[in-house]
């Protein structure tokens, strides 16, 4: 077996992620490997503990990142949060919230489902009523921005019928977090979790995530094990604290926590409500050229996130050799539609680093040549 | 607040790990980042997984990388093989077998605890009479190379015995792989974790992971689901099967695996025996000059990992300053004690590419400076 070395063929990153990543932040990821102790690491740990907050818009103490990707950091949440018993509200509009449902059954937890079509957001007034007929809820879980549609869900107003309720929350902020407005502690987010790879423009495989003080009171309260030894963030957050002797729980992923100091940094340089604003602008642009091909949106406009733009794919078009060709003449990437809407639409993303006039311009140009054919 | 670029002054690193990183292998890592299902990284999974197969010496078709840093590889064994109630005899000789014996319980099974000192080898008579005592055991789990000692334990013979009670065994093979004699087939391991940041002189945040078909069996034969999702290794087949249409699990770590790709490519160049001898040779090397400086090993030669040289901290000698010292003087770093050695005693690491003779050199000359004093 002879293998040579690996040479990608540099594409532009137009699907759900992974998003095109900063030149700066592919820099910041090679810098020369240090220990996960040194204190050179450790301040910069602090850093982007800082710079996730601010990401975030929070000022919760337990803000981190998993050392794994964005799964990892939702089955964190539910892991840690979730006890055997607890009975959890866990929305449905899309490949996520199924995923939530699969974590909370997996740990023990009681799944009350509320469902909507995808490409619908969640319904604040089925939550409404799932939280009026089940008292006894501990928990509301939902997506913020469900990558599988491109649907954005009301966070605020779902996270304040929750705290009338007095009933936590979990946000999957995957796709959302410096895309679109998200403000965890003036919206009363419980848990929240991302991805590195989406509107951060980093690298995939790191999942920031922030428990506010009433979720790590509840984590503190639980009377069973953690089920994972990995993801338990009472043995977590000993390493990730900011004050005095950080112990041991595992090998952080030095070097791609150097990407992420990076791509948060720009992130603050730019400024938040800034790169908010940049989306919705990029977006606005996509959709005109997209109109201009024929092409229909799978989500109304009202609830459409600027980041992931769902399209059908017209009718006698095929899905796969369209993108195979955009990926082979043009070395662009474009995300095919999962689960209900594999085959049906394609997912055009619009995240962080690749929301710039230039990506919007390919994308357009080259989607017009290859479904001319 | 201002964060400056993160430019972290490179180290010498003979701690317990992360290990020096190849130059090669940092180039890898900044290659430009493109999808995780795109045809080119796909085929480079393929390579991977071929190259995972040869340091393992396998060639049991589930070889997978996880897409986390060694504990979750440790994870993923125990949470995918260990059904609630199984009886696992756990071996602890330090910091490793008892996070086993957490594992173990975290998913419901019972430990059998088998004992031995820190900085010695696992007992193989011990086994062999906690293996009769138990004829009900489903799994043996033990560490091959004890990170927290130094201590090298007897896998070939361990697993002969597991074999002759029909019982599967677990392995952690973090510090091993690439560094000891390690033969997956031949010694008839069911289940081996290992991580990226250690002989193979990867970044960490990587765990390559194999299983016999023995344990796949065990796997997909079980009653309960597997109570992590994320780890759940029946969903993630889907993903590193080499044949037929990768179905999506979660976003792979793209860059990171790149770094993999190389670490294991320039392994399989110089030969994984000759990398054996060269890690040998360094450790003669490194011990004759550390004896000469009058510190004496925790682990007896028989046993002695030749990748970490575990040696007590000489009467009088300031731990934390030692380290402290050779990190701000000569930007090396060595590692502190774990557990109960901690304060006790330093980890002296020559792992894959920091296994050099002018690493070997620098210590040494660093050392008798800093002690001197």
């Amino acid at each position: 077996m002879t293998v040579a070395p690996f040479n990608p063929t540099p594409r532009t990153l137009m699907g759900p992620g992974p998003s095109d990543v900063h030149p700066q932040v592919l820099q910041a990821l090679a810098k020369p490997t240090i220990g996960h102790l040194d204190p050179q690491f450790v301040a910069m740990m602090d850093e982007t503990k800082a710079l996730i907050q601010y990401a975030f818009q929070t000022e919760n103490p337990f803000t981190i990142a998993v050392s794994a990707p964005g799964s990892a950091g939702m089955e964190t949440c539910f892991v840690n949060l979730v006890e055997p018993g607890d009975k959890v509200i866990v929305c449905r509009n899309g490949v996520f919230g199924e995923r939530m449902r699969q974590n909370v059954e997996r740990v023990g937890g009681e799944a009350i489902l509320v469902d909507d079509e995808w490409g619908h957001p969640v319904s604040v007034d089925k939550v409404a009523a799932a939280l009026a007929a089940h008292p006894d809820t501990k928990l509301l879980a939902f997506v913020h921005a469900e990558t599988s549609t491109g649907a954005c869900s009301d966070a605020k107003a779902l996270c304040a019928l929750a705290q009338q309720h007095e009933v936590l929350t979990i946000v999957d902020a995957v796709t959302s977090l410096g895309g679109i407005e998200l403000r965890v502690d003036e919206w009363g987010i419980d848990a929240v979790y991302s991805g590195s790879q989406k509107c951060l423009s980093c690298v995939p495989g790191l999942s920031p995530v922030s428990f506010s003080p009433k979720a790590v009171a509840k984590l503190e309260a639980r009377t069973s094990p953690v089920p994972s030894w990995f993801l338990d963030q009472t043995l977590v957050m000993g390493y990730w604290s900011g004050t005095g002797k950080r112990s041991y729980h595992h090998t952080a992923p030095v070097n791609s926590l150097y990407a992420l100091h990076e791509s948060l940094r720009l992130l603050q340089q730019e400024g938040l409500e800034n790169a908010w604003a940049r989306h919705r602008a990029m977006h606005q642009e996509l959709k005109l050229g997209l109109q201009q091909l024929g092409l229909t949106f799978v989500v109304e406009e009202a609830h459409r996130l600027p980041q992931l733009n769902t399209v059908y794919i017209p009718a006698g078009v095929d899905d796969a050799a369209v993108r195979a060709e955009l990926l082979h003449r043009f070395n662009l990437e474009i995300g095919a539609g999962l689960g209900a809407l594999a085959g049906k639409a394609w997912r055009i993303g619009l995240m962080g680093y690749a929301a710039r006039h230039e990506n919007v311009l390919l994308c357009l140009a080259a989607l017009k040549q290859v479904m001319a054919k």
